[in-house]
């Protein structure tokens, strides 16, 4: 059982294994405070505790101070859309849990507890989550099925005085954006001017839409497409769409199909699934196209079929073997970080602007060599395969927490200044 | 900010200081697997991920291998009843939930995330600790009022497959009647001739009064005491009684006040308030009396008070300062590592019971020079004045836990044998 891992064991062993050896799972639990003799329990427990109940009695403000409330957020799924498997359950949707903790911690030590809700009724997982809520300093909300994430962000976000973020959403609609941005630069394209087509309309694809708006692209350059085709306000099942689906729906025309919606096209944003677009349909997109096909593991065209097709085109993916993987992970650790630390009441807009425009400016910036080196990499210029910074890059923590935490400060949701004064002379 | 803590410092900035520095609180997370480079984290999240997900979902006990599930316990409350202080709020009890995790993995390597649930409507905190149960191997409610604690605790161990445990019932029932049964000893006395007065009728007196008839009292024998005097069937109030108080109900008689149901008494058992017992009434108690005065901090009588008036008394308290600590840190820790340790479905009357009886049966055993001198003590044979073992003896773990292993075997509820096979041929 205790064996090292063989290089002959497959990756699917090699991640159960993982899981598994030498003790079950990914995470524990660190006593942070010296608990050596009869005094210090005393301090940790009965009696000395009392102390900061009283005192978070008379201010609740004063949790952030005596518990670890303040660095903690809870990571809350109920399993109905666990990566791209669907509705595993919330049991099973655990590892990923605890793996999304691990993130946390390793990139931004944020400590995290991972809470699996077993229900699927939105209303009795907003009531979990709201009555929790004390607990924590942040909710992140995890793999959640549109268009149930939608109502049970919006209420959470409501009825809890701490930030609440849907991490497929908005997660990956920052770190999509900030590619896309940067694709545009290098394309010599506008985002006010530019024709986006996007496949997938569930929590990501919903929330890049909403982003990319927010960002200057505009209403009637957008075209969302769901299974059935181009979303329009003429479409047959029109009245029975999610309200999410009706935002985007556009006016009637002959592009109701995909390969009808990227004719003309600069953009596609595919958050849907494997192979759904065909290479002749990108010789269709307008020139200098962008395709970011982030359906995984398996995209929704293969850089190299696309880029065989179209030279000229700027490419994402959501893997890590190819260039320019949009990853969650460049953002959420460091968006609750900047959050946290002016312990900001929300995640706003502006917050997250604040995060693309740091995502994006980091790739622009010569990469550190002992970044090329953890990539097994000699040189990565900012360019059509690095528009995006790479998930080991340590200077994400020191740009992107510090621009959302300036941003909750403007835009007056925070409860701290930053930097907090204790840091002002010694920054 | 940083500065060592004076020994001018009062205790209760002592207290707060050591919640409030170097940082807040005292609990963190730990990753307990390398996620050095981009091989780690593709194990620990996605692609690799998603191979123990598909496992649990195919079988759900796969929770337990590749996840921190089966050595997780949740210490939830919603701090209506704090410590001695009363209702303080969900947010406020935080400090003496993360204390209670401090102590499960000082003591028994068990991990815990507290949870603060914001709600006192019973219903409402049943469902939220139902739905969220999945998340963890074993669930500790804590500080919650009675009688509110006896419905909770009921309708959880119903909905939940995995064991729930009332901590304020019956850890303090469990260290409480481990102490009697050693005193009982001591002054030649049987528990089923023993009458027994029970000052208090909430969490802890119900269940301690419960164990005792399990472990042999006779009901007749018992008398409980709350606010008004003696319950008994012929009270005034006795239809708005709530079921556990009328569970214990005695025939009406006489004996209606502390004072009248003292007279002819054996045990006093205090689980009430400070100096509600008067000396004069230790008088009218049987030859060789047994006083337990827990009301904490201060006893319902002090045992100076006490021992001067009955030099023939065996006395407990609920301190540290006296002899004979009923701690219920004796107890929890180790029965959910017994418990967890053979995958216990429940809690059961078996299990409590032998922890009852393995903590008796430590205290008689002569102790350690390792424990003595951790309290400063030459010598402390078994005795009036020890009667509990004490919480830094680390023979707690290795007897109480398999004690509690072995009984949920024997009893049926195990899902796991004990000891682990693997542990078979190494013991």
């Amino acid at each position: 059982m205790n064996a090292p891992v063989s290089p002959f064991v497959s990756a699917a062993q090699a991640a159960l294994d993982y899981h598994a050896l030498p003790t079950p799972g990914k995470l524990g639990i660190a006593v942070t405070k010296p608990v050596n003799g009869p005094e210090d329990l005393s301090l940790a427990y009965s009696p000395g505790v009392a102390e900061p109940v009283l005192a978070i009695q008379a201010d609740p403000a004063d949790a952030y101070r005596y518990t670890a409330k303040g660095n903690l957020v809870a990571v809350i799924s109920n399993g109905t859309a666990v990566l791209g498997l669907g509705d595993c359950g919330a049991l099973a949707g655990k590892p990923v849990m605890e793996g999304k903790a691990v993130l946390f911690k390793k990139f931004a030590d944020i400590d995290v507890f991972d809470i699996e809700v077993d229900t699927k009724d939105p209303r009795e997982f907003i009531d979990t989550v709201a009555r929790i809520s004390p607990t924590f300093g942040g909710i992140n909300l995890e793999d959640i099925a549109a268009p149930a994430c939608f109502e049970i962000e919006r209420a959470l976000i409501e009825r809890c005085d701490i930030p609440v973020f849907h991490d497929d959403q908005h997660g990956t609609a920052i770190v999509l954006c900030a590619g896309l941005l940067n694709a545009l630069e290098l394309q010599v394209k506008r985002i006010e001017d530019a024709r986006i087509v996007c496949l997938g309309a569930g929590a990501a694809g919903i929330a890049s839409m909403r982003l990319a708006l927010d960002l200057g692209a505009r209403r009637e350059n957008l075209l969302l497409v769901d299974r059935k085709g181009v979303i329009h306000t003429g479409r047959d099942d029109y009245a029975s769409l999610n309200p999410e689906k009706r935002e985007f729906a556009a006016e009637p025309s002959e592009r109701r199909t995909l390969a009808g919606a990227l004719a003309g096209a600069d953009v596609f944003i595919g958050l849907s699934g494997p192979d759904l677009v065909r290479d002749e349909w990108l010789m269709l997109m307008n020139e200098r196209p962008i395709v970011f096909a982030l359906s995984n593991p398996v995209p929704e065209i293969r850089p190299e079929v696309a880029l065989k097709v179209r030279k000229d085109l700027i490419m994402a993916t959501g893997r890590s073997d190819y260039p320019n993987q949009v990853n969650n992970v460049l953002c959420f650790p460091f968006l609750f970080r900047g959050a946290l630390d002016v312990r900001a009441r929300v995640i706003n807009r502006e917050m997250k602007i604040a995060a693309v425009q740091a995502l994006a400016a980091l790739a622009r910036e010569p990469i550190p060599a002992e970044v090329l080196a953890a990539y097994g990499l000699k040189s990565l210029p900012f360019g059509p395969e690095y528009i995006i910074p790479k998930p080991l890059d340590p200077r994400l923590r020191d740009v992107v927490a510090p621009a959302v935490a300036r941003a909750a400060v403007a835009s007056g949701v925070a409860q701290l200044p930053y930097p907090p004064p204790s840091r002002l002379h010694t920054a």
